[in-house]
């Protein structure tokens, strides 16, 4: 849930007046994403999403997150399509942030997973990967390896809170996927935080993904290996074979995966499910006492990477 | 901000089912009400807005609620109308909590308030008062004296954690209005809480207003005093008297006030000023580290009770 900054009035109408949307007839903020503030914008001209960036996102990432946005919609993937002002520009300033108008997209991300959904996150990441292409932007990942030592230099000292020994389970593993970690794989524009509040469905068919702030340069199959651990895994912590098996076929049946991204798999699962143990752990350790959102629990992914650390082959994953 | 409870995709579709609405479209929390866990609720049919009342709404009270808006709606006031599901019920069960679903509304809260929206508020304030009229049901105001002794009995052990020696000078208060709360000035249904977040603009037009979850049987001079609390001082405290007149004579161009409410106005608004000082000073003591809402300053209420305690006569609200 997420408000951070209000707008005032003045403010609100003088930003809108930049663009050809006619008046604003309502805004209310809403209480998803963790990153920034986002409010539902109405105006004369239809329903849209004003996202006022906060510090967490870095201002010199944004031409890359916005244009990623414009680049996909305009090659017919379903996203938010950023809208420009009268002079063309979208990445503009409201309350001395930076703010951004998009279109509305409707649908309604799951709750509660099927492997339907499991199938639709499948396509919609083979086709984010193909429709990436030729966008003239890049960004590296932050948030691989070498962000990852970064990551457990910064929370190893205190981890001991979370769980007895936890840090150096961490760093043994942080060594092996050092020593391990493929580097020639298939790669260009992954979305790298597809969970389930990031993509939208109307009924069981996908309508759009949303979300891009953690894009990035990376391997096609490092995407793959984010949605398994974000979607394949049931509440008690048993992976699901059969909506595994959903999410890599359906990615087949638009992009198929190489014998070498097959093979990769376990090592960029216990990769991912690393990635997402260490920024959780941090974020346990750090949320000042009373903030709005609960942190989520990091021991979710510890659970999950041990359970890649045992699997010998995909077939574990339901193919092969 | 307030989403308390999230509702799982097959509990949401069965719910709409029950209402000839259509297929939703679009669920998205909304960031604000600090009661209820608010949804806009967009269908094949329109927006809407959908309710989850918690456990701090008493479940008694909400046909009182939802029957005032139908009311109020019918009468032509511009409020949230309940919508009948296709059994003609408009308060429903969903995730185990009272539920219902009513039309959106369009228009803005104020963020910055100026005489113009006073005299918005004056105006709506005075409709409602009339068309409450010949509703049916009625509900007793649990917000006044009475509840103002219970009230600062569960906070006066604690109360000089906010303020050195507050409880004797709230208890000298408390003692004062019963020896002089009015109790023979016309009555009826009133809003009780009409502040800034409750009542929509579209420019300088009131819109509607919204939120009745603390309506109730009263004086209509209580809920006049309570809007002079709520939105003719500044944020230094300081008592606008332009705001003030805005607020009255626009409310008597609707709903003259007599010679009694006039000179009730002084008492009523010290009275008003207590209790949203109590209420306030209850969640401050009592809110649990890390709820989501901050809890409001107690102490702007005192400021504003001392500046009511001087007022001599109505001259002092701009009128007179």
């Amino acid at each position: 849930m997420a408000v951070y900054t209000d707008v005032p009035d003045d403010e609100l109408a003088a930003f809108v007046a930049e663009y050809d949307l006619g008046a604003v007839t309502a805004f209310k903020g809403i209480a998803e994403g963790v990153e920034n503030s986002n409010f539902l914008l109405r105006t004369e001209r239809g329903s849209y999403i004003l996202t006022l960036y906060e510090k967490r996102v870095r201002a010199e990432d944004l031409p890359f997150f916005l244009g990623l946005m414009e680049h996909l919609a305009g090659r017919g993937f379903a996203c938010p399509t950023p809208v420009r002002g009268r002079d063309g520009i979208a990445l503009r300033r409201l309350c001395n942030r930076p703010a951004a108008i998009v279109t509305f997209l409707e649908g309604l991300w799951p709750r509660r997973i099927h492997a339907v959904h499991c199938a639709g996150v499948g396509g919609a990441m083979a086709q984010l990967h193909l429709a990436g292409e030729g966008f003239a932007l890049s960004r590296a990942n932050d948030l691989s390896l070498a962000g990852w030592r970064r990551l457990l230099d910064a929370s190893a000292e205190r981890a001991h809170e979370v769980r007895p020994d936890l840090a150096r389970e961490l760093a043994a593993e942080l060594a092996w996927l050092e020593a391990n970690w493929p580097t020639d794989l298939p790669a260009g524009v992954i979305h790298a935080d597809l969970f389930p509040d990031n993509i939208f469905f109307r009924g069981d068919r996908m309508s759009g993904v949303i979300d891009f702030y953690f894009a990035c340069n990376d391997a096609f199959a490092y995407d793959v290996a984010i949605g398994l651990n974000a979607w394949c895994f049931e509440p008690d912590g048993s992976f699901n074979v059969t909506k595994a098996r959903a999410l890599l076929t359906r990615y087949e049946a638009t992009r198929p995966l190489s014998a070498a991204e097959y093979a990769a798999l376990p090592v960029l699962a216990r990769g991912s499910a690393l990635r997402f143990l260490l920024t959780r752990l941090y974020d346990w350790l750090n949320h000042p006492p009373g903030a709005f959102v609960k942190p989520k629990d990091p021991l979710e992914y510890l659970q999950k990477l041990r359970f890649h650390q045992g699997v010998r082959d995909v077939g574990s994953y339901g193919l092969g």
